[in-house]
């Protein structure tokens, strides 16, 4: 295996910019996820590996799995302890990176099937809840989530908190969220927009159909104005503590659950 | 008001140490909260409050929030930008931090009541995770959470998290997770597992009655095989995608809101 052995190389500044860059991961169409788990997972679940990244220990802690990472992928590099840190986004590094194709269950819009059921994020901007409910609509068997204004999805932290989830669910990144919506309630598809108003129609009453889609707000602002009033109807968690707000991602969580229900 | 110049000060070495070790927070009865959504809701939900410190462009941004908390506050200091940045937990700090007292509504153990319904938390170690099943709980109407080997719930990343529940969420910590669901047990309580095994009783057909006790289990490991073998009944949340596994949060998430359905 070739070793890279300086901080310069080319390759390494290139791997730094795809982590922390999501402009230069949409132009290169490439994107990188760290650590053994999700690594294997990319493997497994046939995602193109272009370059694996690798120090000495892991190589010797994990022999066979790193193994199995290095057989899928295009190249590979040794670099030291030092060098990884470089190209790390995480504390502690564990000494594996991959530089993957961007996959082709992420698509720029997406057309939906009468017979799914799909989760809506409008402007949902932390990387770990959106990696969360990604993890979770795939886990639930959600048909695809569609994403408009949200943080990257391939930012490192959405990838870590999807645990490998990003790599198999069908999403479909929109730019206009009013016209996707009005174009899904014309083509017969029920929309609905999460709020937190008490006259809002609770969700234990709402019997969700094939075709159903539900949109999940931005964590501070929740549903934007614009798109509630495209929805079909609103519906509502009912709560009973002082807080009377969920995380987004709870949110999306029973939101999911009660339509797969 | 006093104006802390030095971060060499007492004041400030010990608020450091607050924020940093969850044993001096426990020694000194004290914990810190950070940001104005907090601490105003600190200052409602009746939290004590020893010591608030300010920088100066906060209390000129937020007049009126900012007197409610040096109202609620038994001492207050004026700190520079660079002083606050030292004893802040969070990359780009408001400028306002509470010192405040343990609140009365976390316990060593807890006496659990008969119409109620409880979540165990078995092993929790993320801190957001256990932030936001705390806020989940609170916000569904869950009667009291009980802790067991978590990470400390006066985290700062913790309290964060969960909002100001912590502020109001009934919380007992727990040293021995059998032995305390085994008393439980005994005194006629159902105790839940909550498992990812297939031949597990799915969550839809258990009807949670008053008195139940669900046990989520720790982020990798899930629910230990002692405490499994305690409960009354192995539960499961069924699952369609490859991931086979939710978020410990998430999973909470769904179990609280099948328990209060």
């Amino acid at each position: 295996m070739e070793k890279i052995v300086s901080k310069t190389n080319p390759k390494i500044k290139n791997v730094s910019k795809l982590v922390s860059s999501s402009s230069f991961r949409k132009e290169q169409g490439l994107f990188c996820i760290e650590g053994l788990r999700i690594c294997l997972d990319a493997v497994l679940s046939g995602v193109g590996i272009e370059q694996t990244f690798l120090t000495e220990n892991i190589s010797a802690k994990h022999h066979d799995e790193v193994g199995k990472i290095i057989a899928a992928s295009d190249a590979s590099y040794e670099v030291s302890q030092e060098i990884f840190s470089k190209i790390s986004d995480t504390g502690s590094p564990q000494g594996v990176l991959c530089v993957c194709k961007r996959c082709d269950n992420v698509t720029d819009g997406i057309a939906l099937s009468k017979s799914g059921k799909y989760i809506f994020l409008e402007n949902v901007q932390d990387p770990s809840n959106l990696g969360t409910v990604c993890r979770t609509a795939e886990a639930l068997g959600i048909d695809a989530a569609i994403l408009c204004g949200c943080c990257d999805v391939f930012n490192p932290k959405v990838l870590r908190g999807s645990m490998g989830a990003l790599f198999r669910l069908d999403i479909g990144l929109v730019d206009d969220a009013v016209d996707f919506l009005k174009r899904q309630n014309e083509a017969g598809f029920k929309t609905f927009a999460t709020v937190t108003d008490r006259d809002a129609m609770k969700i234990t009453d709402v019997s969700f159909g094939n075709g159903s889609i539900c949109v999940i707000g931005n964590e501070g602002n929740g549903v934007s104005k614009e798109v509630i009033e495209t929805c079909f109807e609103r519906i509502t968690i009912p709560m009973l503590g002082r807080a009377q707000s969920l995380n987004a991602s709870a949110a999306a969580c029973i939101t999911m659950w009660e339509m797969l229900r």
